[in-house]
């Protein structure tokens, strides 16, 4: 914007054909296509970009710094004049017209990092659920040490049949079955190594796949990795399976955000590439790559001790981990390619672990209830239970599953990222510097406030939102439409040049980055949307079942909020239904809770199985009654308040 | 051997290093160290030599004649002077000193060629075994046509569900697995087809592979090859899955008789080269490739009409073809490294049928117990019989079973390959032109003969043989050690320049090929050591199990013989034991009609299984009474004349 690059050629069109981009801080050039959007050439050099939208230039979320050279595009409703005068830019809308040099700012390269994720965090410590039997302890990978008997004249097996017949007693398991490259290397390693070998075998289904045979004892050491692929985060819990504990966990955003924050917008650019089912496939693996690299690192293992990944997910992220077309999964009548695909050799999908691994899939239900929620459902054993429970899993989508041992019934909303951090203006997830919990005194003075790892704060996550709408809510400062009050004299209450009004939680000498950190107009609009479609969610499946919430023995409520969430206050914003706090718990991460439960016993993944053959899905988005519902809901915490006697207590209504 | 080739440089090391060598009528050049034999260099080359001991100089198969060029090497016994003088060398002794151009005559090449084998032969009809009930009629792959229902709101599955579903409705199968590449082109086929697809399975123990999946109704075309490897003879038969029918039949003689004619020798050459292994996988796997591309060609059919391989033969061969290492057949205590393989692709064998389909292995017994004998016990059926049975199966080695449904017990013994007709001086296999049957008149006179397909006799295989050493030892031709009577006054008689002598059966006027067919003394030493080793293999095994013959309700010969075997004569000779000829019964190749059986039934094929492993393995080589039994067995037709009382009467002893 500031510099003209080399004004000597007049003529349109004897410029160049091509520009270079140079990324910065990245330091990655990129030639590309005069014209093409600076978002465009950043996927192309593999710099990572912020997005929401996908490049619609709706979500002000890719701003860039243009340092050198020119772009062409319509100035941005997202951008502040000063912003403009500085060069900067939305990424998604400014076309190249010379050589780049591109800055772009941390606030727009958030999901490049893995961060370690807390380990005292409830979404991280869903070890409660593990098995602790040692006859439920019987991982999917395992690891078996045997010394064989060598062979003689009257003992003359062959090689595989005599280190099949010591597994079958060693393991229990009986039809094996076993690669060629694999068979092919026994003589050898068998009489080299004295007759004592590690075997490694896999379930798949009713057979057991020797994967790999090494020499020595190898078995104490023998480790998957439970993923959990969300449309916005991914997690990864590195799982011990001979001791059945989880050792360590990560997390990132997903490297997807850049081509839309929700998967239908992937589902569409996808279709639109010739490659880029391809291109999401491979996005998909490097993300759980770049997770397991960093437990790897920080665990000093090496890549031949991980044998498995156990991955949950939404369906639409399950596809692109396989490099399934998602296509039809949005189309009606919303049917995806493979809901329980086999186990599969985690080298085809471009995972590296032990190059003889396996990736096994939870199974999804339908297009928008995936393995994420197969696996809450193991976790928290609503299946195995007498009375009715319900689970509200709040993500990017808002699921719901309401039943017991002899029936389940599941729906699923669109709710968007408000609630996982990505949405808004100083969202972020929780990890170290979100703010996490929040209390007012007044609308001056904050009572008291908690981050994650007890830093400065930098942002906010879900629960903290949750806290945030609830405290202004009590005081006044924003209506039930959630409209904020800019006639309270406070001075953390401002307007910005556009007229959108802002409350300041942080200011920026309290923050760990120096900036505002500020709940806009917007923000609550996102976060009043999404608890409304996930509200109505559950009020249309509750109507289908002729139940109210007063049959329903439990609420569990799983996803993507920090180290808890405020029951009182999330029922105070109508998020969730107005019944006994003693009714309802915060499970967290449900979804790699359960991927570590089927991880760690072959029962526990077959019953995934059973979960997802007998549940019944309800499609909502045919459901004539759900946008009367979602509208209504469209208030804090609904038009109906009567719904929400605690509620109008409380409000003082 | 004629030419010098440019005398002009007289020192020795300024020759070239490489020398070429022209193999006719081939035309094949290659260019080879200087020193190197004919034989390696042909190899090299890919031209076949015909070679039974692997290259020691002992068998004498491998003459060529040197037309141009110089070779060093010491003068062969197996050659006559005017061979000699010819420019004949055995390729396996003829050191190339210059560039060559070498011609390989028809009687060593016999190898190369693929025979369409006689479909009235009895060793290629054994469809009587065939499975006849639908019920029993269940193959190892199979074609389902289904139509799905296309998915609606109400019917959401995934499309790899969906079709799994309708798969178990049409086959009964419940447990499904799929290749990621086969799942990945799901969606856009079944949308194609209109949701009508074919849909190709395997059985892969408790599991069923979905191994492909076609547009439209392919059903009722599926097709599987029969293979029997035998050490001398590649057998293979095509078989129409969906009718349970034979439909067509090739044989050739192993590539792998250059390498030797017994599997130890190949062992030890695998064992000796860098790369061995894997070029015997790829001989093996060739040689059931130009069978298939026989039967592919004759009956018009594309690569991917034929799902599956079913492969019999001795346990050697089975390494060659999965590419796993033999040696350890060969040592004490002699276990090979793989006897019931899991089913492998065949792509990955480098067996070109449909890309994906699979090749199945029956189960070997023990190293030299193949999975040959246990496609016999399928066939014939001893597991199931109340009433004890015996099979003998004369190949290169001879095998024998003895046993019932309640107990099976094998042994083998090394036999070579005379009575396939392949260490003969005139011996071929029971293809057009073999002698299969002859009754003499008296010394002079034939009373009958017959060739396959009715035409001018080339040579002899097993069943002539059998017949003519009987007629020989009746009319006193030859004594009861083998030796040729040459004081007969007789013009068939005649004595070599070696002194050696030779029954000349059909002189070169009365053959095909215009040269004379006889059989030599060393071929009657080579078909008398044979019979004496199954002979004998059969007392130790009676003995250890305290039984006499008496006690076998049915003697069963089976191999490479032609449309028949006249067993009076097999007695007369002592190649079977002397029992009433209504006891013994021929029952032809019994390794393909068992592979034919479990390629046509699952239940045939884990019956096999059964067999393999509910058999007991007796070890000749460490028996200290086999010798004894062996040297007592070389005689027509025992030294013991006693054990062959209808012998004697017949011989007017």
């Amino acid at each position: 914007m500031k510099n003209e690059e080399k004004p000597t050629k007049p003529q349109a069109d004897e410029r160049p054909a091509t520009v270079n981009i140079l990324f910065s801080p990245d330091s990655v050039g990129v030639e590309v296509p005069r014209g093409t959007t600076i978002l465009a050439a950043a996927r192309k050099a593999g710099v990572f970009i912020n997005s929401l939208c996908g490049g619609d230039g709706i979500c002000g979320k890719c701003r860039v710094n243009v340092r050198l050279g020119k772009v062409r595009g319509r100035p941005s409703e997202f951008l502040t004049r000063d912003e403009i005068r500085e060069g900067y830019v939305l990424a998604c809308e400014a076309h190249a017209e010379s050589d780049l040099v591109v800055e772009i700012p941390e606030t727009s390269r958030i999901i490049g990092e893995v961060r370690e994720a807390d380990p005292t965090s409830a979404r991280f410590s869903a070890d409660g659920h593990l098995p602790r039997s040692a006859e439920e302890l019987k991982p999917l990978v395992r690891k078996h040490y045997v010394e064989l008997d060598p062979p003689t004249i009257e003992n003359n097996m062959a090689d595989l049949e005599r280190l099949e017949f010591a597994l079958s007693r060693a393991s229990g398991d009986s039809e094996f079955q076993m690669g060629l490259k694999v068979i092919r290397r026994l003589p050898e390693l068998l009489r080299e190594t004295g007759w004592k070998v590690t075997a490694s075998t896999a379930c798949r289904g009713a057979l057991t796949e020797i994967t790999d045979v090494k020499p020595g004892n190898t078995a104490r050491k023998n480790l998957a990795v439970a993923v959990d692929l969300g449309t916005t985060t991914v997690v990864a819990h590195l799982v011990d399976l001979v001791a059945g504990q989880t050792i360590g966990a990560a997390a990132k955003y997903s490297a997807q955000i850049p081509y839309g924050g929700d998967v239908v917008r992937r589902i569409l650019y996808v279709a639109s590439e010739p490659d880029g089912l391809a291109e999401f496939q491979d996005l998909t693996a490097r993300d759980v790559c770049m997770l397991i690299q960093e437990l790897q690192d920080r665990y000093r293992l090496g890549i031949g001790d991980i044998s498995a990944v156990v991955a949950a997910g939404n369906t639409t992220m399950m596809h692109f981990l396989l490099g399934l077309d998602p296509n039809e999964i949005r189309r009606e009548p919303y049917v995806g390619v493979a809901y329980s695909p086999p186990p599969l050799r985690a080298a085809e999908l471009g995972i590296k672990i032990d190059p003889r691994g396996l990736v096994y899939c939870l199974p999804c239900i339908s297009s928008f209830v995936g393995a994420d929620i197969v696996a809450g459902v193991l976790a928290t054993g609503i299946h195995r239970r007498e009375n009715l429970s319900m689970l509200i899993d709040i993500g990017t989508n808002g699921e719901i599953v309401i039943g017991s041992r002899e029936w389940m019934m599941c729906a699923s909303a669109s709710a968007g990222p408000a609630f996982e951090g990505s949405e808004s203006s100083c969202g972020m997830r929780a990890t170290a510097g979100a703010m996490d919990h929040v209390r007012l005194a007044d609308c001056e003075n904050l009572l008291s406030f908690s981050t994650v790892g007890d830093t400065e704060p930098t942002g906010i996550c879900g629960s903290g939102y949750v806290d945030l709408l609830a405290e202004l809510l009590r005081l006044g400062i924003i209506d039930r439409t959630g409209r904020l009050n800019t006639e309270i004299d406070c001075s953390r209450i401002r307007v910005r040049d556009d007229g959108v009004a802002e409350f300041v939680v942080f200011r920026a000498d309290e923050t760990g980055h120096g900036k505002d950190v500020f709940l806009a107009q917007e923000d609550i609009i996102n976060l009043l949307r999404a608890k409304a479609a996930i509200y109505a969610a559950s009020r249309i499946l509750m109507n289908q079942l002729a139940l109210d919430y007063e049959h329903i023995e439990e609420i569990m409520v799983a996803g993507a909020f920090g180290n808890y969430l405020d029951i009182e206050n999330a029922v105070l914003i109508g998020l969730l239904p107005d019944v006994p706090a003693t009714k309802i718990r915060f499970v967290g991460n449900t979804s790699i809770a359960g991927a570590k439960l089927a991880c760690l016993s072959r029962e526990r993944f077959r019953q995934a199985q059973e979960i997802a053959g007998n549940m019944t899905y309800c499609e909502l988005s045919t459901d004539p009654k759900f946008m009367d519902e979602f509208v209504s809901a469209s208030f804090f915490p609904h038009t109906d308040i009567e719904r929400f006697p605690s509620v109008m207590a409380r409000l003082g209504k």
